[in-house]
């Protein structure tokens, strides 16, 4: 899976920065001297794993070339409160333009890193690997999915143009039409572009069999008890990978990873993550 | 305050549909004639307050201007499980298309609005206003501050450029040039924009004196003790607007509201709300 | 596959118009009176398949939306010397000035779904569907892969990004790292997105027996005799897709096609077609 | 006429590449290790002349800036089977992102520079000269004229705001209003932008009387027997500029400017040219 | 010459209208009830040429679809104070986002149209046309040359690409290198692109000579005494356009355009206008 | 107040140079070799104050980075007749193209410099300070504003969302609702942003004595006589900030300040300043 693209990352910087900088810095303008050098710190104040810290040496750049950005620790490392995971040196007025973008970059890349970091370690040990969505923040998908890897989680399809995935809401316009989920398969074998796999969403073990059946390479469990997803391993046989989704926290995604699924879909990584908390300290340099 | 400017959103909401939809909806390209008709229903699956239902009522006519939108609910309104929003009639692959990304839209800033009314609620009756902060996710400023005011809250400034806040950042460096924070209050009024407040931020009580002589407009209150508060709001006898800053939660918001400060921010409105859960059902029309 | 998308064709339509129009079409301005009307004929020379009329119809309307568009024709129809496959009427300066770009896109695309037509036409009988390849014009993937289609081709992936095809370059660069291709096939396996399938180009029979065991979806023949494939499709036996592909042309794809392979690709359908010649006729209305 | 604009070229090369990367090239992520170093090959596979070679250069720095890209050719220059136009040294997967978008280029605009060269060598000797037309593929006109003075060819006006040029379409419709050809030419003179020349497509020789009297600067003869071009070059006597249009071919291109006239303009070098065969050959470096 | 185009007209006025909203009218939101009505009067306070009411109907259109603007003069008219021009009626808080951005665009483009306006009103009777230059404001060109049209004046070439005309500095660039302004002409004759023109600027009735000898289509005469231009509109004998130019005002205008030269370019007329007074006074409705 | 912010100006000279460009400089092309060297000197020919000279400089290396561009004078300097301004030394080619974008805008804002000086020493000595409006040239705020300050201005609010101005159209419509001037200060501090302070327009005594027993922060006195202005200066005492605005004149500017007001706005510093004259002179190197 990809690593950041540095384009692509810097358009959504650029348009960060607009939106925080609106007509200019007017405290800073007011108040700092221009040519005033400093030296900024960036602390963790919580446990997690870190994500986004080269999108905020972006970010600093950004605002001014000159910076000097010293990087401390890198993305995908646990991090604890009193790290300091950068520093930044330069003219005060910049490092105050950029300081926060570049937090909330770091914190929301971070939460997300750090609640599937949970997830992941939760799961350890078993087959399972943890599996982001596509019920990310408008606009930050990239980043986001990035940051579920950063956290040790796997990466599902990025949008509707790379993946199939017969879901639910398919399946039950296809049954007011008289097409089954069977056939559904068949069709998207037939259909879909030669390069991908075919996936389908099931909810009983009935339907497992009607997916086998038909050809499917991948079966998405909807919502269904940890023993009817054993019958559903025992079933399968490795003949299609299995990705349990729908109701997991914390609480139950062990459970769920032992049951020998392939795969666990998370939408609350990415849709309900808690920032991590960090800050930028300035001093006179 | 301003309502939500069509043509923002709507360029939002169209890299929000790109980025979503890529090459296209190989799946419903695969399986669901094109001329098929369907009916959805956009359901509520938890308690919470309403925002973005026009965000999505775009998302579905972007994807299809044929769509039929039907609000069955306005934003701001509290929502319960089982309370269905919105139907939408036409195309089921249009309605397909389009559903992940209004979901989207519509969890986030419900998930938003949610988290600020509760805050508002608990300090209702004291005089205190709840006030977001810039710890937004990148590129959806606008929509966030706009789903704190559906939750009841206000919103402190939209960007750098539209409000003069001098931090603890600012008063650090300008510390180290021997300048202190009643003279950087003077600089800042004689510099800054001259539509513009002076807000100041401070940590003691004896700040805030300093800010008063300076003629500071507004003082932020960071991190303080409510006793500290207490002082505060006893000393500036309405002379100046008072913001509580830093650690507040819902345990703590009341106790703080009650000290008499004017206005409470909290960057967890926008930083860290959960998502509010919201599906859509879709059925052969 | 999806169909063109209106969005995505509005703005390859509103840049060719720019660069066609520059700072405005001054013979028209200074010779045809602004609200004298006309109607244009758009007329076949040569025979072939039609593609494009949706886009042409998309140029006329973006230049003068008051133009009436009637199709005669639609994309996919064969049509013949003589043929009207639409007429416009409405300002003359308006045709005038949508002219060129309506029948340039016409031309192009045309000229590949003829091509694309007669290479379906050639292997038709056989199991063999007839693929592109990325070789396209930059910028005009998205229409040229659409034109394929109404050639009765079908599309191979669209970009880098939807498919995994391990080709001669990475295993040259492999191999100098000391990894086989049944290594490459099983590490992508392992590191691609889970819904993608994996191919792979092999140019003997021993590879491909490699890429059988090592779990590949579909087999890149390149180059081979018809001999070999002959031998590949036996050993295949369904097990995998195949996808004969290199130094095809109109007098060889039959021989290829009745070797049992499923797909054959050609760079030429996108990269070398002869524009298939369209022409408007105005006259006084 | 105009070099390359640097500028212009690269955003065509960043659509070109957004186009065929996607979401990021996942069979070579899957697969080459992020810091094997190689070395590429450009390698010409058919005779021909070579255009584009700096816009593949760009595509290259546009992926990886650290790639080393020698080129051993210039654009202009006649090319052979097997002959290396460039070496590229660096990342191997940057190159293998790279590859295809620097071909398509490379084989599309030296095919129409080839094509150019065939025209141009038939005619010389004679004073004609070879111009191209505005039936160029959207969106790379200028890439496009830029290869035609690669062949040796020459460019025709660039869009329809720097040049004018009444066609039989305008006359067609001008003579329903009563307007005659002399009259059109006298208008436009009168009524285009006084930097421009006045070019008139004729189709007779008596329209050529009519032309030459009105004041036209340049003479456009449609689809003329060679018999009467002679007549019309005799006529014309060099006060007015030729240029001979419409189904100029291979064949008959000699014949055509032994007439005497100036220029002879051909569609298909833009429009119909076969790509050149080129290709990149990696090896572990 | 073209009319204003839409398309690039609405680009400029949503430009301007985000440049003078930035994050919302404040003002109104915080005052004007957003259902109230009110009725606008678009009022004339000095005499002059209008030119801009098309550009502040698409003003208030952008800002709100839902305004009617009922014009009550025409781009090109004259105007005396206390004209109304227009009428806007629907949502005073439309109008009021809307006011200052239609009336900036009002006030410039009517201003440049009344300068020309003058201009051409004092050589009326004579062969000489007011032309416009290339020294307009920045991002306005297209409109300026529009209002220089409204005001009876004609344009020049738009930009450097659609017209030849070869400068001083050219010239002294080329004489450094031995070139004479002769062989200037001849060397652009050659080539440049052969829809354009030849202009080349003289000082002397001596390089009047050297230009018609050369072949210039038009000659510039810079700065030149009435005396000498009478010598040269003598000596060219209609055999080229010319053009005087430099040091031209309202005071010597006539005498220049008694010499009979065909053209004067005033560069004052976009650079150094002095807007119109217009005003907008709105009344409850 | 923020000095310019490259990123910024940089997108606005690069429209300008694409609308000065167009398909390239023909003439140049045409006449100039491309390795051509030379120094051109940028020349005062009137007395002014300069601004825009790191704009030029911005201008020239968009178009050749390679030019060395030698400042020898800054914004904010008077200048006079004769003096050179800076010097550039590169490709002839280069420097001619960029050549009159580069003078347009140093013209147009060092126009705006002289003439907001002009004013500013008109009222030395006083306290008065003269501001800008939101009169000023679309899509060239930014610029403009930044030269009022080179003139030694000072800045009004940049635009409708970060201030709060209550005009003569807002009070005229909220009458005709039956709510007066104080009222309207009252609701504008309840519901305008708490970051900024309310300023209303005036035209008598009277509605000044009710800004400020309604709060009001600044006073703009619209085309008030002076006598009534020395009233309001009196009455205020210094409890809210005066601005007078309408009818300023250099005649009567200095008779204004001398009333004590705090600030005078004119409109005509950025709508009607005359260009100041500066020319550029090539010579072979």
């Amino acid at each position: 899976m990809a690593e950041l693209r540095a384009s692509q990352i810097e358009s959504i910087v650029v348009s960060a920065l607009e939106e925080d900088l609106g007509q200019g810095d007017v405290t800073t303008e007011a108040l700092i001297p221009s040519d005033l050098e400093a030296k900024a710190s960036i602390l963790i104040k919580a446990d997690g794993v870190l994500a986004g810290i080269e999108v905020a040496e972006i970010v600093f750049h950004q605002v001014d070339s000159s910076l000097r950005f010293e990087k401390l620790a890198q993305d995908g490392m646990r991090v604890l409160p009193g790290d300091t995971i950068a520093v930044v040196y330069g003219k005060a007025a910049s490092i105050l333009k950029a300081e926060r973008v570049a937090l909330n970059f770091l914190q929301h890349l971070s939460g997300i890193a750090t609640a599937t970091a949970e997830y992941a370690g939760a799961v350890s040990g078993t087959r399972a690997r943890i599996l982001d969505t596509r019920k990310t923040t408008p606009g930050l998908r990239l980043l986001e999915k990035y940051a579920v890897r950063m956290g040790g989680g796997q990466n599902h399809r990025y949008n509707l143009g790379d993946g199939v995935l017969i879901k639910d809401n398919h399946l039950a316009v296809l049954r007011g039409g008289g097409v089954g989920l069977g056939e559904a398969v068949k069709k998207a074998r037939e259909n879909a572009p030669l390069d991908l796999r075919i996936e389908v969403e099931v909810e009983t073990v009935e339907q497992v069999r009607e997916a086998l059946d038909a050809g499917a390479d991948i079966i998405l469990l909807d919502n269904m008890t940890t023993t009817d997803m054993h019958h559903v391993v025992e079933l399968v046989k490795g003949r299609t990978l299995t990705e349990a989704s729908g109701g997991i926290t914390l609480d139950n995604v062990r459970a769920v990873a032992e049951t020998g699924v392939d795969f666990i879909s998370i939408g609350a990584l990415t849709h309900s993550a808690k920032a991590l908390d960090i800050s930028l300290g300035l001093e006179f340099d």
